[in-house]
């Protein structure tokens, strides 16, 4: 059952860390990031960066690797937002 | 040291799930929804859902609360995406 639970978790994380990736992605090619929020992505910095803590006080695997990766993908997209924005 | 667990996955997941908030609302007042990639809002609702069922099977309250919201504000974003796409 642990297993299992552990396998969810897998899941659920790597749907929710690979997210960023299509938009990353949008965001390169089109060398375009007017339209996103700078807000949404420090907010998701810090969000990912608390998981990873709370992943470390109950000893949870899937959180703890799933929000590393998310945390670092959302700064990839913080350097996007920063070097395409036309201000 | 329970309550101060609950207390930290609480707040990551207000941040995580708060996250999309500027972004809606940024789409909703430009009317501009062109550099967001469905891709990006199709896979966060699959994976806060399964999030949630990850939550459930742990018994987890700031996991299933946080994801629950998350998944629902993901939802609204997605039905921005198609309302505002010019295509």
């Amino acid at each position: 059952m642990t297993i299992s639970n552990d396998v969810i978790g897998l899941v659920a994380g790597i749907l929710t860390s690979t997210a960023m990736i299509p938009q990353v992605v949008k965001t390169i090619k089109e060398k375009d990031a007017e339209n996103i929020s700078p807000f949404m992505v420090i907010i998701l910095i810090l969000g990912t960066a608390t998981w990873t803590y709370y992943g470390v006080l109950k000893n949870d695997m899937p959180i703890i690797i799933t929000n590393i990766f998310s945390c670092f993908v959302n700064c990839v997209m913080l350097f996007c937002k920063v070097k395409f924005s036309k201000n």
